[in-house]
């Protein structure tokens, strides 16, 4: 099977233009056939902040309201996929900026929770992803860029985890594709100890992991990222890797020490 | 020839949801090959001010700066452009949002302009329109929804006038198509007398419209989609049509007193 990189980047990238920069020459270095998902960065908090939005939030939870929606959209779909785009394309990347009702190609459905009414937030339904169209693109020399908006179909937007975008795109697309997700952030990787620099570990296996959760070793904040990681594996993705974003060359190519690379 | 119906819209039906609704079920329901082109409406004035971001005029031109190019961007490319699109899929519609930036579709460069200085504002460049990717994306029955952003290959995004890009891309694959350019407004469409309801011109040909001119009939803020409508004629576009969002289904199926028809 060919090769496709699924590459999801969030965090502090997103919201700085130099880092950004180079992380998307970084990854129009990518010669194989790629994926770029990305999250938001706090541009939406400070656009809802100086609007006056408050961030409604249940048991620490955020309630994305339909001015939230507004904004993350205008931030997300708008602001910062166009620009990684026009980036991306003046790097000689042929890319293609998506949501996910854009050619319906991700479809969810507004989260039901009994205690808690999220509002405009969706989960991706059963074969949700429409991998034979995104293929088509991809084997069209396109490279799709995907926001965390998403639709029901039934002319609803919705907001989407990004992670959780990026593993379902990985396991959708692993029937067509050897596929490797990668998730780049501001950390070098899963860390045992978060002030310990060089307390990286390099590979984490199905039952290792299990046992590292146990143990409490993985933060808290971890667990839903190596959560999603692993179900992708379940599902059938060949590797995923959790890295820096300005080692994704690395990352991409195999080299030792580039992050926590998972496997079955 | 097959026949492809370039339709722009603007004006207040974009900030009216239930107009917008309605003029979108009736898009729907052109059967032949469709692009949507759409214009901003209020909602990036009214965002600018709540942001307190002004205006900046030059002898009575707008000039985008920078924020007002990201509210812009925010605005067209993300809420407007997805509400738009997730609103045609529930329809049944295959549409996909494209700014310029996506797939290099619109390539523009920044105006000059000796006196003034326009800011982010970008013209269409020759040959800027790739005729080809569009074309191979409506011949996999998908429909393009164009915004009024669109980027200089360089990694810069910038404003380009919602009528322009339609006469352009109309242009542009007349060479592939058969193509009908419809402009869409709260009018009727050219009016002898804009307070007469009763005073529509049906028909204007290329000499008739300079007679119009000449003779002062045709009101100022005409002119430039009159003259854009004029050139695409004279490069290939077989008819234009500028009518009221109302009567959508009316000017494709070529009814009597749908609006103005614009011939050679």
């Amino acid at each position: 099977m060919k090769k496709l990189f699924i590459v999801k980047i969030g965090g502090n990238v997103i919201d700085d233009q130099t880092a950004l920069q180079k992380f998307l020459t970084d990854f129009s270095k990518v010669r194989e056939r790629k994926i770029l998902v990305h999250g938001g960065g706090k541009t939406a908090n400070e656009l809802a902040q100086k609007l006056g939005v408050s961030q409604a939030m249940v048991n620490g939870r955020r309630i994305t309201d339909a001015e939230t929606l507004k904004i993350t959209t205008m931030v997300y779909a708008g602001w910062l996929n166009k620009q990684i785009v026009a980036l991306l394309q003046s790097n000689g990347v042929n890319a293609i900026g998506l949501s996910g009702a854009d050619l319906n190609v991700i479809k969810t459905k507004k989260r039901e929770n009994a205690e808690v009414d999220f509002g405009f937030v969706g989960d991706i339904v059963k074969d949700g992803v429409n991998a034979e169209l995104i293929a088509s693109q991809i084997e069209s020399k396109i490279t799709p860029v995907f926001c965390s908006v998403t639709h029901n179909g039934n002319g609803q937007l919705l907001n989407t985890n990004a992670d959780t975008i990026a593993s379902a795109l990985a396991i959708a697309l692993s029937k067509r594709y050897d596929v490797q997700l990668n998730f780049c952030f501001e950390k070098k990787g899963v860390m045992k100890s978060v002030e310990d620099e060089s307390s990286l570990i390099e590979t984490i296996t199905k039952t290792e992991y299990k046992k590292l959760v146990r143990e409490g070793i993985i933060s808290k904040g971890m667990i839903p990222k190596l959560d999603n990681s692993f179900e992708a594996i379940n599902k059938g993705v060949k590797k995923v890797v959790i890295g820096h974003f300005e080692k994704l060359n690395e990352i991409i190519g195999n080299r030792k020490s580039c992050g926590t690379v998972l496997t079955a």
